[in-house]
């Protein structure tokens, strides 16, 4: 805990000490709260140093008040004061603990999911804190029993929608003639575990997918968690990963319909500085290999392997949308799928969206630091 | 140019030659053109070869009616068709050309552009090539004479908007009283030269911003090419140019209004794995410093050293908007700004958008590769 007291305040330099922490001189000017240099309902910084050669020095320091009051030397005189609660958040002496708290992951397979069962919220019987931390914590969950004509309030109430093409606020996915992707295809086919957008480079997105009819026979769908599946394989596989985190591949998209050809060129598994899984990029129908003849076979040596292990049933949440289910997956770590279904059997009828994660998570961060303003 | 003759048809263990191209049975197999492998109008691949644990093998291989025909060993049987068109565009022994050509930038400063003035174009009157070519390779462009109620249309002819928050398609620039951001501070301030929502990771945007109308005093608008800046910063100034692609920090923006706080950590510069400039995030009334104390100083002296640059008239691109421009700007190359103005001496009124530059760039593609599926 930060002490502020204005016995404890030394003056150096190029900073101050102020109840054992420093700040420097400039960091001080830099984020002056005064009205010609911070404006108050934005809280954006105003004022810039750029124009100065010279550093800014101070011609009087005193606390007082709870308050840390600066007199720079300056004409026409300029005035920062700083309350002691504003300073003890941002304290950055040593670097300070993030505001945020970090957000936990529990990387699941079948087995966790069946010693640990998810309980499922019902639409407008549950917080958003509840479903949010499933979000957060599994990559997905499920709201059940939310009326079709909910939904839009819903996706309002957390934040805009990304738009995928000349889609409209959401796409809609049935057995149709023709179809732009697999997943629209009048056969029912399977989709096997894939991530969603791999071939464009999008924010982090969560994809919801609303059932409003399935009266198919066939059709379950399926949930992976796929920085398990990367965390078992990095374990089982080690140059297999590497090969997958090295190897830059095209994911590519044709919509005829709208004159657009989109490519993203990545790594399957994306990993950050500190070498852990940040993405996963699956979509094997979207897949092009531009490599060498050298690499061609062992990069599908490692891909299949990769493949072989999103499609163990040890990894698979398997279930059955119903009419009113609103299932949210964190893209790019949770893969989803489905079986294939007789599309002559009845309607299978799914509205899908995507929506920014940044607005999940802004919500929560929101509550987190509201009071630093 | 690839021949493909089926005299020069030479079959080995894992691969066959055609042409004097190398294909593997894997890649072939993987690319199997026929109903069961292959959807036929997304182009998207069906099968998978991760439930089986060999490698598929050819019973006969046959290049005929200028197609290669093989029949795998397989049981039901199973042929796959490939034109010799098909596999030309996508022969990768040695690894290929890229399909797509590559966006030549022309890097700029204010000299450059005295002396190479740019032609705008006036809306209705000249080609999406005209227009787009300027935007790839400067980084912007002015559209004039563009009726407001036609700003839709033209939106609405490339593609979909990246929402921001809770704005709607558009969000309107004016001075008004207690803004949520610096920009439309009742104030009318000036705005430094800067990216937009550097605070959030989002895709490659186009910025567009619309002039409505414009009769007050002052109120210029500035571009910038953060390229170019960062190409001689890095000249003159390689250890603070490291400084700024190597050290994280926090961009930030608090919609009080909606319940978000959202923010993203990242360097001002970043790099690709060439050590190529590819993006420039800079907004200086959204920066948050939470560096340890020893970085603070050195950090501060590069952030100037940098922000000086920027703000050098030598690089600074002005001009007054009339009503019926509108300017697109690449963002995270471009940046951006205006001088103060005095808003109570006439309306100054701008609307803005944000849209994927995935899609100017899908667009250009599409003509590029539509002839290879």
């Amino acid at each position: 805990m930060l002490k502020l007291d204005y016995k404890e305040l030394i003056q150096s330099d190029r900073f101050l000490t102020l109840g054992g922490k420093r700040f420097h001189y400039i960091w001080l000017y830099d984020h002056c709260l005064c009205p010609r240099c911070y404006h108050p309902s934005s809280f954006q910084k105003i004022n810039d140093l750029s124009d100065r050669l010279e550093l800014p020095k101070p011609k009087s320091v005193q606390f007082q008040d709870e308050k840390l009051i600066i007199d720079w030397d300056e004409d026409p005189p300029h005035r920062s004061i700083f309350p002691r609660s504003w300073l003890l958040s941002r304290a950055y002496d040593p670097k300070p603990e993030p505001s945020l708290s970090p957000r936990e992951k529990q990387l699941w397979d079948k087995a966790w999911l069946d010693a640990n069962p998810p309980e499922w919220c019902e639409y407008g019987n549950c917080s958003f804190e509840f479903w949010m931390n499933q979000l957060s914590t599994l990559g997905f969950t499920l709201l059940r029993k939310m009326p079709w004509e909910k939904l839009e309030t819903f996706v309002s109430s957390i934040g805009p929608i990304y738009y995928l093409a000349q889609y409209g606020r959401y796409s809609t996915v049935k057995a149709i003639p023709n179809g732009q992707d697999l997943s629209l295809s009048a056969a029912g086919n399977a989709l096997s575990p894939h991530t969603d957008i791999t071939f464009l480079p999008t924010p982090p997105i969560v994809q919801l997918l609303y059932c409003v009819e399935n009266q198919a026979s066939g059709g379950e769908s399926t949930v992976v968690d796929g920085f398990r599946v990367a965390h078992d394989f990095r374990q089982d596989h080690p140059q297999y990963f590497e090969i997958l985190t090295q190897t830059p591949v095209t994911f590519w998209q044709l919509y005829q319909d709208w004159d657009y050809y989109v490519s993203q060129t990545k790594p399957i598994i994306k990993l950050n500085d500190s070498e852990e899984v940040t993405n996963i990029f699956f979509s094997h129908k979207n897949l092009g290999l531009d490599l060498p003849f050298e690499q061609m076979e062992s990069f599908y040596e490692a891909y299949y392997g990769f493949f072989r292990y999103l499609k163990k049933p040890a990894y698979e949440y398997c279930f059955r949308m119903q009419a009113g289910d609103c299932l949210l997956v964190h893209n790019f770590r949770i893969m989803h799928g489905r079986k294939a279904f007789d599309a002559s059997s009845g309607s299978r009828h799914l509205e899908t969206a995507y929506m920014d994660w940044n607005y999940f998570a802004g919500r929560q961060d929101f509550y987190q630091v509201k009071e630093m303003f």
